[in-house]
């Protein structure tokens, strides 16, 4: 008993059936004596084809205009949502997100909540109504529609988890939770019961596609204890929390993501700001850098590594190729068949020999290491793409096993 | 150079190349130094595929439910032509019906605008915008999502008009105008130059299907002037105002409704009362009633027959049926397979020949006049249905001929 915000997919509500679905744990979730927030996705491809349509009139429609179009797909799923919810024989209310409070700042395509008036919402709950939300979207202080980019959805159900005070903010999807590595790559891979905010973002920026790491980012902020289910199978999932029980397992997870271009610019001149040059460049450009690797200069020259993602990796060349009469570097190489395989886990730092054992793995499955980055709480390397999934099973194996 | 409020219809803008011909003259229209604001329809079936998907999920779904759900196909078109008309290089801003100021009442599924709250469309094209607004579509006092109803976009378009004072409402359609007759069915059909409200208003609920009645009433009211325009030629279209010139054309127009059952109630009891009864019962389910006649008392009792549309046929009969004690008529007859085929015309009252010469025409097609009713600007009669297109013909060629 308390207030519990459900979070459902796109692919959970894609479809007449999964919607009733849909509804019926809702309900449950009502009849079990909570008040209940719903946030929802548009339906299954409706927004790709939503930006379809937009494409084949105007490619560069403006980005006030996408989320004009875009917002009308949440819409859409929450009214069919409340309808499925109207025949169960409860008391229902579907809200735009501009209904439901949400406020943004005015960056159109990737908005940003500034606040939530939630008042309509508290008002609806008072009403004993079960409150089914359009995510993804807001208006900004002109009254403008917004919508707020990746995972979007996500942040508007942990943001109002958050203003609500909710005892549990449940993000519904097409997995029963997060495991220690991508079920479809690695057959071992086990369910977590629990996993904390900064282990779930590194997992999830390294391509654990689970949970948004801005919603994740938000939910440490304001404390939302998160919960990753299946809309599917009902079963328990994964709790997202600021502090864990203790227990023997010293990885969380194994991850890897294969949106990476390692650009290396070879031989530049070992004076100081060399580095500083490139990184402020991309910056500019706003491309972001993942990992940076520098040598150690030699015979007056140096070599500088840097990750970004594939899309990303023509830009980057050809600014740093804009600069070469300045930077004087001899060579320039651009590499897009790389990946990132790394390991997770709050363990790790008290435990200096889980990098080895990582390393070792690696080496027996005869799998070379390209680059190597370390945090806190992760250890990620770069190798082969064609290798990926023999490393992301030779880690998982060393580490957790079966 | 003024202001004009132009209003697309689904099919004008069911495509993308639709979508591009409107922004065409949207774009024209502005060039030539207008104000311009748009009233969009949903796309071509959207409406019927949202209502699919509705009926799918719940088919007793709330009808706040179902505006919610329905509202969004504006949306999408209303975005669709401003990504159109951006793509031509031209200002121009979108807007959904609560941003445009559309305040409703809470008949959800058949709302009246209470009022405009017209700053934002003005602030929009003070800023030299063209503003394109979603159609059908407003917000009630406690923000609800409303919907107008049955020809709810050309009642947006004409009340826009008339808080704005535009200087003419423009209804773009998919006929290029307001005919004589409907030019499927009488062939040397012509278009009319121009019309009256009161013209337009009785050939709009004698079946011409142009203009919804709403907005033909509405712009009467506030005297907007109206032009009916087809979206896929260039061509001038039919005026719609209040007084028009003189013309020696008696007849505007020649219409036929095929929605007609008549109900006759025969042998009543001749004492005061009866007509009240019965009319009262039908009122009291809202089954509306068109043409009524009651034949003279003879021997003690009359009959009493009426026109309902052949959709409240049944339970306009069962409600006689309930009181037939109380009436103690000798029998029911209910006939579905009759038309009414009316002409229309302001110049008709001053012009005692007009009716002979309709019922000539009929005499000499040799069909069989069932029932006849008059007003001011029109003469109807029923007929069998089976009757009803040579009737149509033979009356346009009596009075307008080629």
């Amino acid at each position: 008993m308390g207030i519990i915000v459900q979070k459902f997919g796109g692919s959970s509500v894609a479809n007449a059936k999964r919607v009733n679905n849909v509804a019926g744990i809702i309900a449950d979730t009502y009849r079990a004596g909570n008040e209940v927030v719903v946030v929802v996705s548009a339906q299954g491809d409706t927004t790709d084809d939503l930006i379809e349509k937009a494409q084949e009139i105007n490619p560069k429609a403006s980005k006030r205009e996408m989320d004009m179009l875009l917002s009308s797909g949440e819409l859409i799923s929450a009214s069919l949502v409340a309808m499925a919810i109207e025949r169960l024989g409860l008391p229902v209310v579907s809200l735009t997100g501009w209904q439901a409070g949400f406020i943004t700042d005015s960056t159109h395509g990737a908005a940003r909540i500034r606040r939530i008036d939630k008042e309509r919402v508290e008002n609806e709950l008072a009403k004993h109504n079960i409150v089914i939300v359009a995510g993804f979207q807001g208006i900004n202080r002109y009254d403008d529609v917004t919508t707020l980019g990746r995972g979007g959805s996500d942040t508007s159900a942990v943001a109002l988890a958050a203003v609500l005070h909710a005892d549990v903010c449940q993000i519904y999807t097409d997995v029963d939770g997060v495991y220690t590595a991508d079920p479809r790559l690695v057959k071992n891979a086990q369910k977590l019961d629990e996993i904390t905010y900064d282990e779930m973002l590194e997992l999830a920026s390294l391509g654990a596609q689970v949970l948004h790491n801005r919603s994740v980012e938000m939910a440490k902020k304001y404390s939302v204890k998160l919960e990753v289910l299946s809309s599917l199978e009902k079963k328990s999932g994964t709790e997202v929390k600021e502090v864990i029980k203790v227990e023997k397992m010293l990885i969380r997870g194994v991850a890897r993501d294969n949106d990476v271009a390692r650009i290396s610019v070879i031989g530049v001149p070992d004076v100081p700001g060399i580095a500083f040059k490139i990184f402020s460049l991309l910056a500019a450009r706003k491309i972001n850098v993942d990992i940076i690797l520098q040598s150690i200069g030699r015979h007056g020259t140096k070599d500088i590594s840097f990750t970004v993602s594939r899309m990303h990796a023509d830009q980057a060349v050809s600014v740093i190729e804009e600069v070469r009469p300045t930077l004087r570097y001899e060579q320039l190489v651009c590499d897009s068949t790389i990946s990132k395989v790394s390991i997770v886990g709050s363990g790790m730092v008290a435990n200096p020999g889980v990098a080895s054992k990582m390393f070792e793995a690696l080496s027996e499955a005869n799998i070379n290491i390209q680059m190597i980055s370390t945090s806190e709480i992760k250890i990620s390397v770069l190798i082969d793409e064609a290798d990926s999934e023999r490393a992301l099973n030779a880690v998982h194996n060393a580490f957790i096993g079966d």
